[in-house]
């Protein structure tokens, strides 16, 4: 391993490959990983993360939004990197974010934990409040099929690390507007979500989701949060994922593979779909 | 969804699939996401945590262990379900254990976080001063190549969801122990320690452990701790999982797949290959 910045979002490595029954030593690219540090101005304690380096203040500013802390773009005063560091981001709250923040941090201890730290909080302060989201947009099915090969190809451009997570957003059209890439999944999400944010692009109705991965709970609330009405992921979701897709009134695919698709919640958003099952039950009948 | 106990690992779920050009409505299972609660007596905050439900006592001792809580067997005085609940875990500890219980907690506000609560800590508190593995066990290379198809047979019995993460634990001649499953890569390495750590077959010299995805430092760390010498994983490890890797001199090895793999340190570990390595080095000379 080479001592490279850790602002690089690839890492060298020299190692043994086995291939074709013989061990070759070969160079090759891990996708980086090292921490980042926020620190929100007036709160005592910083939040660090792990992440893969690259769109870090997007990183900040959309973590801080899953977690309910910052709810709109006039929430940010600043975001900047400390003078001299390229592992830590400060972030300037407009008084009321600031108290949201207070909150959050004194409701950690209580609350709080994950596979990493040991602990998990169930539910961000904002999604107990948030309201289900509005019907439309409509799409075609033919809309979604090609997403995953779109985000694949743009992905090749950055990356051949092999170990990178993306998220992507796309218009109603299936146009890319934005993909970012993490090694945590989470992370990837809130990248995304803080390119939006920062852009005043929030809340992303009329915006499609595709996640490279599978989905948690928690990816889903992501999305509610930043108010996308259809996530789109490769593989499969969890229970409580295509719980709050439910709850929330977000279209949720899954196994978005080839020329298929599951539809989890909310089919109404699929152009045609909910005519055409109607037709058929009447046809059966 | 139906309301299952969330004791279930696996979740029903109505849905509609796109097959060969036509929605089909269709049962399905999902992968279970749900709440565990884990009780350190002694202790004034619970852990909580998102988990797929199943072999929830080796999850709540597997987390403590990765956080340097629990350090061997006798650390545990009990470990049992919370009378009426099948969300929640309570752990008795020896009090020195307990003490370290208290030190994490509160460290937690100041150092710990995630993607899940925003926050992560570096390191666990026994990592810093853990010694590097000792030498040994030695591999057949031939002995890692069906691991990946022993562990997805393995899976195959138990799921049909598509969602889930795995870690197996396999002697050093490739026999299976133990393979455990969660929503949570973390998750299901710690239900694996958890395991071991409760048959007391702590340390874990001599064995090897499987991991179904790619590898963070995290995993690798909680490797470390229990002492495996072999980690392998069917995707890429990330830069930070390579450099802990080398520190604690674990072999790791990276996209095993068919007949092929990548070995990113302590190469010594697979039987012959160094001298080999050295008779080809020679004879290009």
């Amino acid at each position: 391993m080479t001592a490279l910045p850790a602002r690089y979002s690839q890492a060298p490595v020299r190692l043994l490959a086995l291939e074709q029954g013989t061990f070759v030593a070969r160079d090759d690219l891990l996708a980086t990983e090292a921490p980042l540090t926020i620190r929100v101005t007036g709160s005592a304690q910083p939040i660090v993360t792990m992440r893969t380096p690259g769109h870090d203040l997007e990183l900040a500013v959309g973590l801080l939004h899953g977690e309910g802390v910052i709810q709109g773009r006039g929430d940010v005063l600043a975001v900047d990197p400390l003078p001299e560091r390229d592992d830590a981001i400060r972030v300037v709250l407009d008084p009321r974010a600031r108290a949201r923040a207070g909150r959050l941090q004194r409701a950690l201890p209580a609350s709080s934990a994950c596979g990493v730290c040991g602990k998990t909080r169930i539910e961000p302060p904002a999604s107990a409040e948030l309201p289900p989201l509005p019907p439309g947009p409509e799409v075609d099915r033919d809309t979604l099929l090609p997403l995953p090969a779109v985000q694949r190809g743009a992905q090749r451009v950055f990356h051949r690390t092999g170990g990178l997570h993306a998220a992507a957003l796309f218009d109603g059209a299936g146009e890319l507007l934005a993909l970012r890439e993490d090694v945590g999944r989470h992370n990837a999400l809130d990248k995304l979500v803080g390119w939006a944010l920062l852009g005043d692009r929030l809340p992303l109705h009329g915006h499609l989701v595709l996640l490279s991965g599978r989905v948690s709970y928690e990816l889903v609330q992501k999305c509610a949060l930043a108010a996308v009405p259809i996530v789109c992921a490769v593989s499969a979701p969890s229970s409580l994922a295509v719980e709050l897709a439910r709850r929330f009134r977000i279209t949720l695919v899954g196994f978005l593979r080839g020329e298929r698709f599951n539809l989890y919640s909310e089919p109404g958003r699929i152009r045609g779909l909910v005519e055409a099952e109607s037709a058929r039950g009447t046809a059966a009948r």
